[in-house]
């Protein structure tokens, strides 16, 4: 299969190796040259990138960047052929999502957004989650591909469907944060020995799965830096999130809350903290140092 | 070993029940009589019952139980011997918690706060999850009665501080709710299937650990009764966390937002709702119904 | 003074007809054509509209009416002459607003953002207040044109900053409805006669001026119709606040909670309640009807 | 008519003066001795004070004093005669104005809940605001005694209801305080001059109504010592109307929002800051310091 592929940074270029190691022909796009991993032919735009694939996969930042790529000038969709599909795999807001949608129906082409979660290293080891939404064909046709980069597959109904779906996803995480922040500020003000409770936690009520067990760990430490997913990169997920809630008219408390302190903590000039790193907001209010000595 | 056990409810009973079983020598006590369980001998007073004991087990509904049938009059702090140890089981608060072992260690007899996670039927099975806090000496006395009751144990510091440990992770729970109940509520009005959604960030996030899992199912399929953990037990609890909060000085706004939700669905005559029932709350706010059709 | 006029809604109309009264000749343009007062000039484009004047008046209902008219085809900025001055008198982003200073800047033009409170019937009887931005020769220059429509001027820096001056305002008045949304809900269910609390209250606190007296009062009697200031206005107006606090990275915790309450009042189908009616929001979550029966 | 007045402090003793100015006969009491105005006979316990008095004045902290003073040993109660008055002017919990009511009318007596607006120079000009609660004839026969000392009287129900009122006032104004808080810390980072704000939305929203008013101009210009009303006496006051609210069942979000911030200041070591000076938090964690510089 002929494989376009838009977007090398962090999660994108270990994504495409892996494509290139399951035996996919690859070209690639990268807005600065010179990111494509051997084996790819690398094109000089989006719209030559698509011309002869099959799936354009694009993997980026933002809504803004999804959009020039796909919809702009030497734009994918106006190389793809009738019958190609598009395969978005960045979180995209809702709106986005159904654009492209309607965007490609109109170009005889399909759209199927398939967000992913897991970090850079999940990407790496084939260990992503991947949520597809649109058609059942476009969805059946890149089930090799999707093999080719994660663990499992959920198909979760249509384009803009799957992008709610990880950002509900990912407003569950920023939650988590919350919540572990206010306990353990709440513990370490009471003298507990909270990297010992976090753990003890993370048994008790989450029987070690990684993920809660993760962040549980970090933030009862104050580990803050590096970042694995970066504090600006979080406040624009829960945006979407509410901006969603905003659409579809569901007040989101905890949503707003989290919103809140992760521009507290911008405020604070703390964009190179890791998104866990909202809970030294949460610290301070505490009358607790932003992290611990 | 002989132990006294105070408080046979929908907990105490089947614990007193596995005590039995390992062998240890009873005597039970329990507010309205008739409720020991086969092997035990009941008797009048929580101050009898303590009489020939070296342990002394309650597993009690709240403070004002704890307080009066240890402290009040025909307590059991007046029956029992120099030397013997108080378990205290039930979830109270930090500031009674101090104030027992204060008691206690006044009459040379030591206080070991130990709450556990774990519903009945964990407490039949044996699965509870103890996390004593107290004089090592006194906890290491207890180990072969936990071995008889849980699971696991984590010892966590003073008799206060294991109190508020399990309030930290009540807590957790509370925000899990209000974090799905936002999330599915979201996906409900973009049209997602949300059973579908909730199994699979059950598996994505939490890697289908059985607590969140549990919540998210239930939570996106709106099954509020029976109730596991009844939405009035849960406000007690999140009141105990921000009560503590507060002496410590710990802002938990998200605390305020789950004690503000659980109390609008009091309000609205939901008692009998299990404590995820709070989610009916964020439903209506969105204009859907508080329970699916 | 030759003067352009355009958007002749509720508001627009009444301050157009304040202007000719006091001797300005006017050119006017609105959307739906028929709507210029007796006197005016109605024009067929807001660029023939602008074209003889000295100052252009914009009074719209938002961001996108404001830019349309201005800077889209056949706009405003296209007829005016250097030296003109467009003075913008709508509730806008100040982002839109720093934006309309620059175009207009380097149009050799000057642009002063004039928001204005006050609802269509002070419009009527010129009592307006009005919050001028820009520069300071522009500003001297509309002194009559403000005296013929307002009661006082209070000039507030440069234009994004009259602006953002102006949703401040906004701010404190959506505030000051949740504010009395919750002392009136916590009164009636305490049984108190809720009306002459609101009445005393009014006096004691607020010396009975009447914004907040005008608020207390209808809030205490559930009078949410007819909609003085609309929900969906009302919730525009608090988004381009919480959106200046985005950009400016100032949380506003209590512009999230009114959001939140005006989304509710959307969900279940408010959109013709004054945006004091975020009440009844509020009211449900006690246990209280929406309205009082 | 023989009055006895219990509680001499800041507020106590320049109305204890007016009475005595107004031609009351007046014992009085106050827990460390030697603060009796002249003319007033000093006696040496509640009870005492309380024996020849027709109606007895408490203006005492907090529940906890006026309950001690009330029930206590030696309390008033037990010298009061049949018929005589209990006016409790301080600022108490609607649960223990209702026992205390209900005390007193067990013994014969009338308890009158007449919690006052105005801070102590308004005490000394008589330009209290007075909301007395309780049976009408009680009211009546105090006339006199609050013409005394207040500018207006405003009888609001039950003492209970009249206890809940206050509360209600006070919580107004601690949401007025958050309100200017999160509007100046925006203003102020858009670099508004916000002294200027403060008096123009003053003037425009509220009239110059003197209290919106010395709030606006103090928080904008982050004025929050001295204390006219301490912060730890508002975080007790906003925690009494929440407190209401969970016994009526009423979920205020922006109660909860101002115990945090209140809670957040004495996280910070701020009890010396009037509660106004809550808005020291909300600066910070929009990353400006908590007083101007």
């Amino acid at each position: 299969m002929n494989v376009a592929f838009i977007g090398l940074g962090n999660m994108g270029r270990p994504m495409a190796r892996n494509l290139l190691a399951a035996g996919f022909a690859l070209r690639a796009w990268n807005r600065t040259p010179g990111k494509a991993p051997e084996g790819a032919v690398e094109m000089g735009t989006p719209r030559e990138a698509a011309r002869f694939a099959q799936v354009v996969v694009t993997m980026l930042a933002d809504d803004a960047a999804v959009e020039a790529v796909t919809l702009g000038e030497s734009g994918l969709k106006s190389g793809l052929r009738k019958g190609g599909i598009h395969v978005g795999m960045s979180t995209i807001s809702t709106q986005l999502s159904a654009r492209l949608a309607d965007a490609h129906r109109a170009a005889g082409q399909s759209f199927v957004a398939a967000p992913v979660f897991g970090r850079p290293d999940a990407a790496e080891k084939k260990l992503l989650w991947i949520l597809p939404g649109g058609d059942d064909a476009a969805i059946a046709e890149c089930t090799p591909l999707f093999a080719a980069l994660g663990q499992g597959t959920f198909p979760i109904g249509t384009a803009p469907q799957a992008s709610l779906a990880k950002l509900t996803g990912n407003f569950i995480l920023a939650s988590l944060i919350e919540t572990f922040g206010e306990a353990f500020a709440l513990a370490e003000k009471g003298s507990v020995d909270t990297p010992k409770l976090a753990e003890t936690l993370a048994t008790v009520l989450f029987a070690n799965a990684p993920i809660p067990k993760g962040y549980a760990t970090r933030i009862a430490a104050t580990q803050f830096v590096p970042a694995g997913f970066s504090l600006p990169l979080g406040l624009k997920d829960v945006k979407l999130a509410l901006q969603a809630g905003e659409e579809l008219r569901v007040p989101m408390p905890l949503g707003s809350l989290v919103r809140d302190h992760l521009l507290a903590a911008l405020a604070k000039g703390r964009e190179g903290f890791d998104w866990g790193g909202m809970a030294s907001v949460i610290r301070e209010a505490a009358g607790l140092p932003p992290v611990r000595k």
